[in-house]
Protein backbone atom coordinates (compact mmCIF):
# COMPACT_ATOMS: atom_id res chain seq x y z
CA UNK A 1 0.00 0.00 0.00
CA UNK A 2 1.36 2.96 -1.13
CA UNK A 3 0.86 6.37 1.42
CA UNK A 4 0.43 9.99 0.42
CA UNK A 5 2.78 11.31 3.02
CA UNK A 6 6.34 10.50 4.26
CA UNK A 7 5.97 11.27 7.56
CA UNK A 8 2.64 8.75 7.70
CA UNK A 9 4.21 6.18 6.29
CA UNK A 10 6.93 6.14 8.93
CA UNK A 11 4.77 6.31 11.57
CA UNK A 12 2.78 3.57 10.50
CA UNK A 13 5.84 1.61 10.46
CA UNK A 14 6.67 2.40 13.58
CA UNK A 15 3.24 1.75 14.88
CA UNK A 16 3.34 -1.84 13.32
CA UNK A 17 6.68 -3.06 14.50
CA UNK A 18 4.42 -3.77 17.74
CA UNK A 19 3.03 -7.27 17.76
CA UNK A 20 -0.33 -7.94 17.19
CA UNK A 21 -0.55 -4.51 14.59
CA UNK A 22 -0.63 -4.64 11.69
CA UNK A 23 -0.22 -2.37 8.88
CA UNK A 24 -3.90 -1.25 8.55
CA UNK A 25 -4.50 -0.80 12.15
CA UNK A 26 -1.26 1.52 12.59
CA UNK A 27 -2.90 3.66 9.65
CA UNK A 28 -6.35 3.46 11.89
CA UNK A 29 -4.02 4.65 15.39
CA UNK A 30 -2.10 7.19 13.85
CA UNK A 31 -5.41 8.77 11.93
CA UNK A 32 -7.13 8.52 15.05
CA UNK A 33 -3.93 10.64 16.39
CA UNK A 34 -4.63 13.36 13.97
CA UNK A 35 -8.12 13.99 15.74
CA UNK A 36 -6.97 14.43 18.82
CA UNK A 37 -5.47 17.16 20.45
CA UNK A 38 -1.69 17.54 19.80
CA UNK A 39 -1.28 16.78 23.45
CA UNK A 40 -2.51 13.83 23.19
CA UNK A 41 0.24 12.79 21.00
CA UNK A 42 2.83 14.43 22.83
CA UNK A 43 1.74 12.60 26.39
CA UNK A 44 2.35 9.49 24.43
CA UNK A 45 5.88 9.83 22.70
CA UNK A 46 6.65 11.45 25.99
CA UNK A 47 5.79 7.99 28.02
CA UNK A 48 7.21 5.62 25.91
CA UNK A 49 10.26 7.25 26.05
CA UNK A 50 10.47 7.60 29.35
CA UNK A 51 9.34 3.98 30.24
CA UNK A 52 11.94 2.55 27.97
CA UNK A 53 14.97 4.73 29.22
CA UNK A 54 14.08 5.48 33.21
CA UNK A 55 12.51 2.08 33.99
CA UNK A 56 14.74 0.32 36.46
CA UNK A 57 14.34 -3.53 37.70
CA UNK A 58 13.98 -4.44 41.36
CA UNK A 59 17.86 -5.42 42.04
CA UNK A 60 16.67 -8.61 44.75
CA UNK A 61 13.58 -9.78 42.51
CA UNK A 62 13.67 -8.35 39.02
CA UNK A 63 10.72 -6.98 38.90
CA UNK A 64 9.81 -3.84 37.10
CA UNK A 65 10.46 -1.09 39.66
CA UNK A 66 10.60 2.90 39.89
CA UNK A 67 13.17 2.08 42.83
CA UNK A 68 16.42 0.22 42.77
CA UNK A 69 14.81 -2.15 45.16
CA UNK A 70 10.77 -2.38 44.48
CA UNK A 71 7.70 -2.25 47.22
CA UNK A 72 7.14 -5.70 47.80
CA UNK A 73 11.14 -6.62 48.47
CA UNK A 74 11.33 -3.70 51.17
CA UNK A 75 8.42 -4.78 52.83
CA UNK A 76 9.39 -6.45 56.13
CA UNK A 77 5.95 -7.63 56.92
CA UNK A 78 6.08 -10.05 54.03
CA UNK A 79 7.29 -13.83 54.37
CA UNK A 80 11.12 -13.19 52.46
CA UNK A 81 11.45 -17.18 53.37
CA UNK A 82 8.82 -17.95 50.80
CA UNK A 83 9.69 -17.01 46.82
CA UNK A 84 7.48 -17.43 44.20
CA UNK A 85 9.40 -17.46 40.98
CA UNK A 86 7.21 -16.00 37.73
CA UNK A 87 7.75 -14.83 33.88
CA UNK A 88 7.35 -11.76 34.04
CA UNK A 89 5.27 -8.52 35.87
CA UNK A 90 1.67 -9.01 34.55
CA UNK A 91 2.63 -12.35 36.84
CA UNK A 92 3.35 -10.49 39.94
CA UNK A 93 0.36 -8.27 39.24
CA UNK A 94 -2.05 -11.58 38.83
CA UNK A 95 -1.44 -12.72 42.14
CA UNK A 96 -1.10 -9.72 43.70
CA UNK A 97 -4.41 -8.63 42.98
CA UNK A 98 -5.44 -11.83 44.84
CA UNK A 99 -4.04 -10.41 48.05
CA UNK A 100 -3.48 -13.82 49.20
CA UNK A 101 -0.25 -14.59 48.90
CA UNK A 102 2.19 -12.74 51.69
CA UNK A 103 5.71 -13.67 50.03
CA UNK A 104 8.40 -12.30 47.50
CA UNK A 105 8.84 -12.67 43.93
CA UNK A 106 11.64 -13.66 41.42
CA UNK A 107 10.84 -12.42 38.11
CA UNK A 108 12.75 -14.10 35.28
CA UNK A 109 11.85 -12.12 32.50
CA UNK A 110 11.01 -14.75 29.84
CA UNK A 111 11.07 -18.58 29.59
CA UNK A 112 13.41 -20.49 28.43
CA UNK A 113 12.48 -21.47 24.51
CA UNK A 114 14.80 -22.71 22.48
CA UNK A 115 12.35 -21.41 19.19
CA UNK A 116 12.99 -18.22 19.95
CA UNK A 117 16.50 -18.51 21.02
CA UNK A 118 15.63 -17.31 24.63
CA UNK A 119 18.82 -19.78 26.28
CA UNK A 120 19.00 -19.69 30.74
CA UNK A 121 21.49 -17.53 30.05
CA UNK A 122 18.84 -14.95 28.78
CA UNK A 123 17.18 -14.98 31.94
CA UNK A 124 17.77 -14.18 35.73
CA UNK A 125 17.84 -17.73 37.05
CA UNK A 126 21.60 -17.25 37.79
CA UNK A 127 20.72 -14.56 39.54
CA UNK A 128 17.73 -16.57 41.85
CA UNK A 129 20.50 -19.25 42.57
CA UNK A 130 22.85 -16.72 44.27
CA UNK A 131 19.76 -14.91 45.93
CA UNK A 132 18.97 -18.72 47.57
CA UNK A 133 23.14 -19.24 48.15
CA UNK A 134 23.22 -15.93 49.74
CA UNK A 135 19.87 -15.99 52.01
CA UNK A 136 18.02 -18.54 54.38
CA UNK A 137 15.02 -19.44 51.70
CA UNK A 138 12.17 -21.89 53.01
CA UNK A 139 10.33 -22.87 49.89
CA UNK A 140 10.09 -21.97 46.28
CA UNK A 141 7.06 -22.30 44.29
CA UNK A 142 7.24 -22.04 40.78
CA UNK A 143 4.36 -20.62 39.05
CA UNK A 144 4.98 -20.42 35.33
CA UNK A 145 2.85 -21.12 32.16
CA UNK A 146 1.54 -24.58 31.97
CA UNK A 147 3.35 -24.58 28.04
CA UNK A 148 6.17 -26.28 26.45
CA UNK A 149 8.37 -23.32 27.37
CA UNK A 150 7.01 -23.27 30.95
CA UNK A 151 7.39 -27.29 31.59
CA UNK A 152 10.95 -26.80 30.14
CA UNK A 153 11.84 -23.78 32.30
CA UNK A 154 10.34 -25.31 35.59
CA UNK A 155 12.73 -28.34 34.87
CA UNK A 156 15.90 -26.17 34.25
CA UNK A 157 15.35 -24.69 37.28
CA UNK A 158 14.32 -27.94 39.31
CA UNK A 159 17.71 -29.44 38.28
CA UNK A 160 20.00 -25.85 38.72
CA UNK A 161 18.06 -25.40 42.51
CA UNK A 162 19.02 -29.34 43.43
CA UNK A 163 22.56 -28.80 43.18
CA UNK A 164 22.33 -26.09 45.76
CA UNK A 165 23.51 -27.55 49.24
CA UNK A 166 20.80 -27.32 51.68
CA UNK A 167 18.29 -26.50 48.94
CA UNK A 168 15.07 -24.75 49.51
CA UNK A 169 11.78 -26.69 49.25
CA UNK A 170 10.29 -26.38 45.49
CA UNK A 171 7.01 -26.62 44.65
CA UNK A 172 4.69 -25.85 41.93
CA UNK A 173 1.15 -24.37 41.34
CA UNK A 174 -1.62 -26.60 41.25
CA UNK A 175 -2.98 -27.12 37.68
CA UNK A 176 -6.81 -28.48 37.83
CA UNK A 177 -9.80 -27.76 36.66
CA UNK A 178 -10.85 -23.88 36.95
CA UNK A 179 -13.50 -22.84 39.71
CA UNK A 180 -16.76 -22.51 37.70
CA UNK A 181 -15.23 -24.82 34.79
CA UNK A 182 -17.37 -27.67 33.61
CA UNK A 183 -15.75 -31.03 34.50
CA UNK A 184 -16.76 -31.85 30.30
CA UNK A 185 -14.76 -28.88 28.46
CA UNK A 186 -11.76 -29.49 30.57
CA UNK A 187 -8.86 -31.20 28.62
CA UNK A 188 -7.51 -34.99 29.17
CA UNK A 189 -4.17 -33.57 30.43
CA UNK A 190 -5.90 -31.44 33.08
CA UNK A 191 -8.27 -33.90 34.09
CA UNK A 192 -5.93 -36.36 34.85
CA UNK A 193 -3.65 -34.24 36.36
CA UNK A 194 -6.86 -32.65 38.70
CA UNK A 195 -7.54 -36.40 39.67
CA UNK A 196 -3.80 -37.14 40.78
CA UNK A 197 -3.66 -34.46 42.75
CA UNK A 198 -6.62 -34.59 44.07
CA UNK A 199 -6.77 -33.04 47.80
CA UNK A 200 -8.55 -34.23 50.75
CA UNK A 201 -12.47 -32.59 50.87
CA UNK A 202 -12.15 -31.13 54.52
CA UNK A 203 -9.24 -28.87 52.98
CA UNK A 204 -11.38 -27.65 49.97
CA UNK A 205 -13.92 -27.14 52.21
CA UNK A 206 -12.15 -24.91 54.53
CA UNK A 207 -10.85 -23.00 51.11
CA UNK A 208 -14.25 -22.02 50.33
CA UNK A 209 -15.13 -20.24 53.47
CA UNK B 1 -5.54 -2.92 38.64
CA UNK B 2 -2.11 -1.58 40.35
CA UNK B 3 0.89 -1.04 38.52
CA UNK B 4 4.38 -1.62 40.29
CA UNK B 5 5.74 1.46 38.84
CA UNK B 6 4.58 4.75 37.96
CA UNK B 7 6.45 5.08 34.20
CA UNK B 8 4.78 1.93 33.56
CA UNK B 9 1.73 3.33 34.68
CA UNK B 10 1.74 6.17 32.77
CA UNK B 11 3.01 4.76 29.76
CA UNK B 12 -0.44 2.21 29.78
CA UNK B 13 -2.60 4.85 30.24
CA UNK B 14 -1.10 6.79 27.63
CA UNK B 15 -1.18 3.53 25.05
CA UNK B 16 -4.69 2.52 26.25
CA UNK B 17 -6.29 6.03 25.11
CA UNK B 18 -6.04 4.51 21.76
CA UNK B 19 -9.36 2.75 19.77
CA UNK B 20 -9.06 -0.69 20.95
CA UNK B 21 -6.27 -0.98 22.72
CA UNK B 22 -7.15 -2.09 26.73
CA UNK B 23 -5.57 -1.54 29.69
CA UNK B 24 -4.03 -5.29 29.10
CA UNK B 25 -2.95 -4.83 25.69
CA UNK B 26 -1.48 -1.83 26.32
CA UNK B 27 0.36 -3.16 29.05
CA UNK B 28 1.65 -6.13 26.61
CA UNK B 29 3.12 -3.43 24.15
CA UNK B 30 4.92 -1.49 26.40
CA UNK B 31 6.72 -5.01 27.98
CA UNK B 32 7.49 -6.00 24.64
CA UNK B 33 8.84 -2.86 24.04
CA UNK B 34 11.79 -3.06 27.20
CA UNK B 35 12.56 -6.27 25.68
CA UNK B 36 13.50 -4.56 22.34
CA UNK B 37 16.77 -2.00 21.88
CA UNK B 38 15.89 1.55 23.02
CA UNK B 39 16.15 2.97 19.67
CA UNK B 40 12.54 1.33 18.39
CA UNK B 41 11.08 3.49 21.49
CA UNK B 42 13.32 6.34 20.21
CA UNK B 43 11.98 5.94 16.37
CA UNK B 44 8.20 5.22 17.68
CA UNK B 45 8.19 7.95 19.68
CA UNK B 46 9.54 10.12 17.57
CA UNK B 47 8.17 8.96 14.32
CA UNK B 48 4.40 9.97 16.07
CA UNK B 49 5.54 13.44 17.17
CA UNK B 50 6.99 14.19 14.14
CA UNK B 51 3.60 12.86 12.41
CA UNK B 52 1.17 14.76 14.92
CA UNK B 53 3.16 18.05 14.48
CA UNK B 54 4.42 18.37 10.67
CA UNK B 55 1.89 16.39 8.44
CA UNK B 56 0.12 19.16 6.40
CA UNK B 57 -3.60 18.73 4.59
CA UNK B 58 -3.86 19.31 0.84
CA UNK B 59 -4.97 23.11 0.13
CA UNK B 60 -7.27 22.00 -2.87
CA UNK B 61 -8.52 18.40 -1.53
CA UNK B 62 -7.85 18.45 2.04
CA UNK B 63 -5.93 15.11 2.05
CA UNK B 64 -2.66 14.60 3.95
CA UNK B 65 0.02 15.44 2.41
CA UNK B 66 3.76 16.23 2.98
CA UNK B 67 3.50 19.29 0.44
CA UNK B 68 0.77 22.25 0.49
CA UNK B 69 -0.57 20.93 -2.55
CA UNK B 70 -0.50 16.72 -2.96
CA UNK B 71 0.46 14.86 -5.70
CA UNK B 72 -2.68 13.96 -7.09
CA UNK B 73 -4.08 17.85 -7.19
CA UNK B 74 -0.99 18.73 -8.66
CA UNK B 75 -1.02 15.72 -11.39
CA UNK B 76 -1.74 17.75 -14.66
CA UNK B 77 -2.69 14.47 -16.36
CA UNK B 78 -5.52 14.07 -14.06
CA UNK B 79 -8.92 14.51 -14.86
CA UNK B 80 -9.77 17.54 -12.30
CA UNK B 81 -13.20 18.04 -13.82
CA UNK B 82 -14.22 14.52 -11.82
CA UNK B 83 -13.86 14.76 -7.77
CA UNK B 84 -14.37 11.76 -5.86
CA UNK B 85 -15.91 12.61 -2.58
CA UNK B 86 -14.20 10.27 0.29
CA UNK B 87 -14.17 9.74 4.09
CA UNK B 88 -10.91 10.11 4.75
CA UNK B 89 -7.12 8.91 3.19
CA UNK B 90 -7.70 5.62 3.85
CA UNK B 91 -10.21 5.67 0.92
CA UNK B 92 -8.44 7.93 -1.23
CA UNK B 93 -5.78 4.70 -0.71
CA UNK B 94 -8.43 2.56 -1.19
CA UNK B 95 -9.01 3.75 -4.58
CA UNK B 96 -5.47 4.53 -5.83
CA UNK B 97 -4.62 1.01 -5.25
CA UNK B 98 -7.51 -0.02 -8.19
CA UNK B 99 -5.03 2.36 -10.38
CA UNK B 100 -8.77 2.64 -12.48
CA UNK B 101 -9.92 5.94 -11.22
CA UNK B 102 -8.27 9.19 -12.66
CA UNK B 103 -10.13 12.04 -11.43
CA UNK B 104 -9.13 13.64 -8.11
CA UNK B 105 -10.86 14.18 -4.76
CA UNK B 106 -11.88 15.71 -1.76
CA UNK B 107 -11.64 14.07 1.80
CA UNK B 108 -14.14 15.16 4.01
CA UNK B 109 -12.39 14.75 7.33
CA UNK B 110 -15.53 12.45 8.73
CA UNK B 111 -19.03 12.17 8.44
CA UNK B 112 -21.81 13.86 9.74
CA UNK B 113 -22.50 12.07 13.27
CA UNK B 114 -25.19 13.55 15.25
CA UNK B 115 -24.35 10.65 17.85
CA UNK B 116 -20.98 11.35 17.81
CA UNK B 117 -21.32 15.20 18.13
CA UNK B 118 -19.78 15.65 14.14
CA UNK B 119 -21.48 18.36 12.47
CA UNK B 120 -21.24 19.19 8.71
CA UNK B 121 -18.48 22.45 9.56
CA UNK B 122 -16.59 19.89 11.35
CA UNK B 123 -15.77 18.79 7.96
CA UNK B 124 -14.47 19.90 4.74
CA UNK B 125 -17.64 20.76 3.58
CA UNK B 126 -18.02 24.42 2.78
CA UNK B 127 -14.50 23.80 1.16
CA UNK B 128 -15.99 21.54 -1.09
CA UNK B 129 -18.70 24.24 -1.93
CA UNK B 130 -16.59 26.85 -2.61
CA UNK B 131 -14.14 24.37 -4.61
CA UNK B 132 -17.39 23.73 -7.26
CA UNK B 133 -18.00 27.65 -6.71
CA UNK B 134 -14.42 29.01 -8.06
CA UNK B 135 -13.43 25.98 -10.65
CA UNK B 136 -15.26 23.92 -13.49
CA UNK B 137 -16.32 20.82 -12.52
CA UNK B 138 -18.34 18.48 -14.34
CA UNK B 139 -19.37 16.00 -12.31
CA UNK B 140 -19.08 14.79 -8.00
CA UNK B 141 -18.98 11.23 -7.52
CA UNK B 142 -20.02 10.56 -3.78
CA UNK B 143 -18.18 7.38 -2.60
CA UNK B 144 -18.96 7.30 1.19
CA UNK B 145 -19.87 4.02 3.96
CA UNK B 146 -23.09 2.25 3.04
CA UNK B 147 -23.91 3.54 7.22
CA UNK B 148 -26.79 5.44 8.58
CA UNK B 149 -23.56 8.83 8.51
CA UNK B 150 -22.72 8.03 5.24
CA UNK B 151 -26.37 8.93 4.30
CA UNK B 152 -26.94 11.33 6.12
CA UNK B 153 -23.55 13.11 4.44
CA UNK B 154 -24.58 12.19 1.62
CA UNK B 155 -28.02 13.73 1.65
CA UNK B 156 -26.69 16.94 2.90
CA UNK B 157 -23.77 16.84 0.53
CA UNK B 158 -26.52 16.99 -2.17
CA UNK B 159 -28.42 19.39 -0.32
CA UNK B 160 -25.93 21.81 -0.25
CA UNK B 161 -24.38 21.41 -3.45
CA UNK B 162 -27.80 21.49 -5.16
CA UNK B 163 -27.98 24.91 -4.07
CA UNK B 164 -25.01 26.42 -6.56
CA UNK B 165 -26.00 27.76 -9.43
CA UNK B 166 -24.56 25.77 -12.34
CA UNK B 167 -23.84 22.63 -10.09
CA UNK B 168 -21.70 19.74 -11.65
CA UNK B 169 -23.51 16.42 -11.85
CA UNK B 170 -23.98 14.04 -8.73
CA UNK B 171 -23.44 10.39 -8.79
CA UNK B 172 -22.70 8.04 -6.17
CA UNK B 173 -20.84 4.59 -6.27
CA UNK B 174 -22.56 1.90 -7.07
CA UNK B 175 -24.47 -0.71 -4.30
CA UNK B 176 -24.46 -4.26 -5.23
CA UNK B 177 -23.49 -7.71 -4.53
CA UNK B 178 -19.48 -7.52 -4.67
CA UNK B 179 -17.53 -9.57 -6.80
CA UNK B 180 -16.86 -13.16 -5.52
CA UNK B 181 -19.86 -12.64 -3.39
CA UNK B 182 -22.70 -15.42 -3.38
CA UNK B 183 -25.92 -14.24 -3.83
CA UNK B 184 -27.32 -16.10 -0.99
CA UNK B 185 -25.57 -14.80 2.08
CA UNK B 186 -26.13 -10.80 0.69
CA UNK B 187 -28.24 -9.01 3.25
CA UNK B 188 -31.98 -7.80 1.78
CA UNK B 189 -30.90 -4.20 1.33
CA UNK B 190 -28.12 -4.65 -0.73
CA UNK B 191 -30.13 -7.38 -2.77
CA UNK B 192 -33.05 -5.44 -3.47
CA UNK B 193 -30.94 -2.38 -4.75
CA UNK B 194 -28.62 -4.46 -6.95
CA UNK B 195 -31.76 -5.32 -8.94
CA UNK B 196 -33.09 -1.67 -8.97
CA UNK B 197 -29.80 -0.76 -10.12
CA UNK B 198 -29.17 -3.46 -12.86
CA UNK B 199 -27.12 -3.10 -15.77
CA UNK B 200 -27.23 -3.82 -19.67
CA UNK B 201 -25.26 -7.08 -19.36
CA UNK B 202 -23.25 -5.79 -22.76
CA UNK B 203 -21.93 -3.19 -20.42
CA UNK B 204 -20.98 -5.88 -17.81
CA UNK B 205 -19.50 -7.83 -20.17
CA UNK B 206 -16.84 -5.57 -21.12
CA UNK B 207 -16.15 -5.36 -17.55
CA UNK B 208 -15.11 -8.37 -17.10
CA UNK B 209 -12.41 -7.63 -19.96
Amino acid sequence: MEYPSKLLTEVVNEISKLPGIGKRTALRLALHLLKQPVEQSEQLSQAILNFRKDIKHCEVCHNISDKTVCDICSDSSRQHQLVCVVEDVRDVMAIESTGEYRGVYHVLGGLISPIDGVGPSDLTIDKLVKRIENQYIDEIVLALSATVDGDTTNFYLYRKISEIPDMPKISTIARGIGVGEELEYADEVTLVRSILNRIPFEKSINQNK
